[in-house]
């Protein structure tokens, strides 16, 4: 077998791309034996459906994985072409997994939906096909909170650990210093991961003592700590937070949407130093914050002037809906669409922006703006003085013209995406309005869109099976930020065998 | 007088500013006896109006030009820099002077009004803020048409002499060959431009006739040949194109939309060789033909198979509609916007596209559409192949990474002025399709946008002074292609006695 394989290099790919995929499945099927003792112990039906789901996904990733066990010798050898078909395979085994409970469960829900509701929960999303979440057994709940988890975690060891070598949309620029492929690189990526890990655990507990604290049940405060953390916007209410009372757990969730959107290497880097440097040092956190604080000023300042809300509840309901979007977090208290044209398109402007790079927030992010605001001025100044040297730096590290490609192009990517899937969206019957929203919020992991269908207020259910797999297909790309899917359309990166 | 402004570079600028923005706004007072003889014969007072307003911008530019004629002996020597600033004053006092008549006319319209007709008459946009053209006296309807002609040939002009050296948006790539500044390029560049402009007449001539032999009066079909081939979209009529019966009309209105959106460099390489290579070697011409078809090949499907039209007239209304906006002229014969939302996403995605570069189209450009997909293709491959070389071309020069950046860097610029727009106007009280449109629109010079009140059925009227000063300044920013305008607020670019 190892001869065999070692003969062949494109079987070599698949045996290690499968083999990874296998056991990704077959860990999440693992996971399925957690909603089903949740089931169990509340005696409701579904504890079966868990089990069976759990039993299928381990036994086929097993499975995959055992015939491809010819693999795991060469995972620590993989090359950066190797690197992308991994990465979208295991997204895509993964999704599959997610979706067998939602399908064999109770709720009686099309495989379509049942794929959607995973992809949008691993992806953190957050859209829902779902309604009725408030009598909804415990199981399914905690299902969607822990796809969230898991895909909030995932997203963040990505970012930091895989995107920077594969050279994504700018993500170079959060390389780790010195050789790429030394031993004692991997030693300190395996590190980081499991630092990282502790955080978002930590993160995650303190999230949940804070919405027990303001009044939520030990279930509701787990669960919601679970959607929060990584930025995914799942609850356990069809009115979202908005189901709570209390303005407590609105600022629980500002604090914790806001804490996973920042870069996690920089909480590392605090833990190990106990300096706030760790945080001032990477300029993408400063224009961040600064960003939300601005639009839930603007935001604010018009419910007030506007006379929609009394100013004592206008600045704490503009910051939790700004940060909630701007977040890519999705959840809602009140729909802001209400509050006239100068919301709706503040928040669908929100929409692209996203959090920080290394964090569980998708969009077009912080810091591709910032390389794209320097790279105007290098422009304008270039135009002005064409024999100038200007050097930018960008948390001390040049931006070069080739980073400003790779951002540029990123953002282009994202807008060609945005325009597509909105043509193809609209074909399905959508207005332009809910369409063009429909196609970015999924773009950039966000959740909710605008209009009465998918706004704040709504549901992604009324939408037909084509609409939502192309919505599924933009979640997935916008995840892996656009080039790792695209780059998996090159015939030149399948395995020689595939495509001669 | 020549001795001061030779020791002092500051003084020297504005100088040249001042007078070359002087003799444009003169030469354009002196236009303005062509209508006022037309009111005159017709014995409409209106022709007063049009007398007073050129005297009123002779009188004022002629003043301006003499007190800084010290700047003539300089204006064969101006800096890149200068050329910036001396664009942006041209449009702008060109603008002002074209929209004296407007305001001093029987019309009876706010001076916002009249700026905005202005402008987007000279930008080629179409949008118009008048109601009753059908009924209006012939000198104003002379006047806006005339406006959009003068403003058509300075764009093609600006494309082809001025924008490749200033090196906006990628325009470099049709810079001529050999050293940009010998006396021997400046002779080549104004026989060029006298070559275009013969082009120009000739096919405003040919459009004449074909209007006038499909049954228009010549007065309308002179006035919409000088809106057609500068793909301005002027009408003498409140229902635009829709007015005249017959589908002859609508035909030379598709050969001529596209002939203005065609490169003008070409038909001149053509009349020297008669060689259709002229046409054909130019990559974007087939890029932007192809493109056209394939939309009016869909939409027209659409219309047939939706039920809503007979095959006979969908595919004509189909090009007539898709021609009018992707080459930005903005005609309407039939409102588009109740063929059903994938027609009115495609029409406003189109509206984003634009022409050929070197022609009078607006828009992004196709050329900027083609350097984008080839860096999406070496930016794949890069990924795949990480120590590759790989060289595009395009039009037989090479695609470089300056190149790239330039034409990432515009189209960002559109994306992120059409935001800021958006939000500017929502905050006037628009909604979330008419604000995002009309920005669009504006920036991209077409003329109508989505929706009931700009919709290609609607009016500028309605909309409130600043959202109509926020579309001035989009309109010539759009037609300036960004950087020129940007470039201005950079404090170097300034003559020093104004920023120190």
């Amino acid at each position: 077998m190892t001869r065999a394989t070692t003969g062949n290099s494109g079987v070599k790919t698949m045996r290690i791309v499968l083999f990874v995929a296998g056991v990704f499945a077959a860990a999440l099927g693992g996971l399925m034996v957690v909603p089903a003792a949740l089931d169990a112990v509340n005696g409701n039906s579904d504890w079966l459906a868990f089990m069976e789901s759990a039993v299928m996904s381990v036994a086929i990733g097993i499975s995959v994985a055992m015939v491809n066990r010819g693999g795991i010798g060469e995972i620590g050898k993989i090359s950066l072409r190797q690197g992308y078909l991994l990465t979208a395979a295991s997204w895509f085994a993964v999704s599959l997994a997610g979706a067998v409970p939602f399908w064999v469960s109770g709720l009686n829900i099309s495989f379509t939906d049942a794929v959607f509701e995973s992809i949008s929960g691993l992806t953190t999303t957050g859209s829902t096909v779902l309604t009725g979440l408030d009598v909804m057994p415990q199981g399914i709940l905690m299902w969607r909170a822990m796809l969230q988890w898991v895909g909030g975690i995932g997203i963040v060891v990505m970012a930091v650990a895989v995107l920077p070598f594969l050279r994504v949309g700018g993500m170079q620029l959060f390389r780790m210093e010195s050789s790429d492929r030394s031993d004692k690189l991997q030693a300190r990526v395996a590190d980081l991961s499991i630092q990282i890990f502790s955080i978002y655990l930590l993160l995650t507990v303190l999230c949940a003592v804070g919405y027990r604290y303001f009044g939520m049940s030990n279930f509701e405060a787990t669960v919601h700590a679970m959607t929060t953390v990584p930025t995914g916007g799942y609850s356990t209410s069809d009115q979202s937070l908005g189901h709570f009372a209390g303005v407590g757990i609105q600022w629980v969730a500002i604090v914790f949407m806001l804490a996973g959107s920042l870069p996690f290497a920089a909480y590392v880097r605090f833990l190990y130093s106990f300096d706030a440097r760790a945080f001032s040092e990477d300029s993408q956190i400063g224009v961040f914050l600064g960003a939300c604080l601005t639009f839930t000023m603007i935001i604010g300042l018009w419910l007030v002037f506007s006379g929609q809300t009394a100013p004592v509840d206008a600045f704490r309901l503009a910051a939790f809906s700004i940060v909630s979007i701007a977040t890519t977090t999705g959840y809602v208290v009140v729909d802001y669409l209400t509050w006239g044209p100068p919301a709706v398109v503040t928040f669908f402007m929100l929409t692209f922006v996203g959090g920080c790079a290394g964090s569980t927030a998708g969009g077009i992010k912080t810091f591709r703006l910032e390389v794209l605001a320097m790279e105007v001025r290098r422009q304008c100044r270039f135009l002005a003085y064409p024999n100038g040297v200007f050097l930018d730096r960008l948390n001390g590290k040049p931006v070069t013209g080739s980073l400003a490609v790779s951002v540029l192009l990123f953002v282009f990517l994202f807008a060609a995406s945005a325009t597509a899937m909105t043509i193809l969206l609209a074909f399905t019957g959508l207005d332009f309005q809910t369409a063009s929203s429909a196609a970015v919020t999924a773009l950039a992991n966000v959740g909710p869109g605008l209009g009465g269908i998918i706004g704040p207020s709504g549901n992604f259910q009324p939408l037909s099976d084509a609409a939502k797999w192309i919505l599924d297909l933009g979640m997935l790309t916008g995840r892996l930020e656009f080039l790792t899917v695209l780059v998996v359309f090159i015939p030149g990166i399948w395995p020689a065998p595939l495509w001669r």
